[in-house]
């Protein structure tokens, strides 16, 4: 995955929730577009990867996967994209899904769904040159509901993260954990190397991206920043203001490397 | 939910694959929509429920959306619709994936995964009126690779499905629990009465419907059946064939109940 060029590198999510737009954008698809867009062109020469979330997308029906569809071709070709997508399903579905994000969308990477086991994930996993990021220990507080279950004395997404690790894929396996448990992020960082893990949970939902910095020393790490970036002014000069902020949090990783 | 009104239902799951579509017509949406429309007509005084699942329909981005909309607004208003889209999320997010499916697509019952925790299911829970069906055990092979390790003498699904009865919801709570784990099945049945299973798995994946129907005794059960019916036959005569087949499924629960 020629993409993976950095060792810590700086994702932007475009979380592009409607409602949140700024002033002089319509609250609906075409606004969503032309802020993407802005945000793109304005952050371009500083991002290494975007995030794109489904959800606020799907919110619109055809209309919004067309915006989708569009936001995932306005990417520049040198950055990385994420379709956080967060699927699964089984067999010929999980493949119809695979060929959604892969080959309809052309998204580099995904997110998908540990919980119904491997051959749940196979079709994900069979492509070349892909990145499938597996949620391990998500940033939100419904996490410590499954995940951090407690079995023969290690948590449940311990065990998810050492099964994945025994797993055969044509695809570069990831892992999402969220930056909001640094020294969960730390403890897992230092029993591998050389693995990728995407790590949402800085800025808005609280996680400092120097901590962030400093939990992940032995692998790569993408480090996605979301609302904090695209929604830093819902004024006119949103886009002017995106691009400060996004190269706020990319100076404190310049520094890191 | 009014249309939770027979205590054992037939679903038929519109996995429409494209590639499977009968001679005469189009592999494409087009071809998925013709399709969809005459298995509907041909089975709808038959199916108590439509399980329609997204994978098949994004795979062709806005075009394909566009026929799982018209999809959804096709069925008989007397019928539960089911999304089966397996989605999850956090806060926001998940809230966008909530309203995409109750209020863009107007299903009325949903699959979501558990794995994430309770507040990152709190958006689709909060919708009165629906139902939101919780994978538990399902029917793939991985199923066994985390859904059943032991934790203190019980396999996770239990202890997920015990978790689950716990939380707080204004949409009604259901189980996705697969026709081909019998003795599971059956088992979790006993424990509890009037909650509501979604059963996938029947048919092509091997389970018995018999053996489905003796497992559920105490609560409502909704079993899916999706390949074996809509792909009853590649010719010309494939939506009497489907219809014959989809009969051949309703008259076994007939005599059952």
């Amino acid at each position: 995955m020629e993409k993976l060029n950095k060792r810590i590198m700086l994702s932007i999510g475009l979380d592009t929730d409607f409602a949140k737009l700024p002033v002089g954008l319509s609250k609906d698809p075409n606004g969503m577009l032309e802020f993407n867009k802005s945000i793109i062109e304005a952050t371009s020469d500083i991002a290494d990867a975007y995030k794109i979330n489904f959800a606020f997308y799907e919110r619109f029906g055809a209309l919004g996967i067309e915006v989708l569809y569009k936001t995932f071709q306005m990417l520049p070709k040198y950055s990385l994209s994420i379709a956080d997508a967060k699927r699964v399903d089984i067999g010929n579905t999980s493949k119809a899904y695979a060929e959604a994000i892969f080959e309809h969308f052309r998204a580099d990477s995904v997110t998908v769904n540990p919980y119904m086991g491997y051959d749940s994930l196979e079709p994900f996993l069979s492509y070349k040159d892909k990145i499938v990021f597996i949620l391990i220990l998500t940033s939100n507080k419904g996490s410590s509901d499954f995940q951090r279950i407690i079995i023969d004395g290690k948590p449940l997404y311990n065990r998810v993260l050492e099964k994945i690790l025994t797993w055969q894929s044509e695809a570069k396996i990831g892992f999402v954990i969220g930056a909001t448990h640094p020294e969960e992020l730390n403890a897992i960082n230092n029993t591998f190397s050389d693995k990728v893990l995407l790590i949402p949970g800085v800025g808005s939902q609280g996680a400092s991206i120097g901590e962030t910095i400093n939990a992940v020393t032995n692998n790569f790490a993408i480090i996605n920043v979301s609302r904090d970036i695209i929604f830093a002014s819902n004024k006119k000069d949103f886009a002017e203001k995106a691009r400060a902020k996004a190269k706020y949090y990319k100076d404190i990783i310049m520094q890191a490397l």
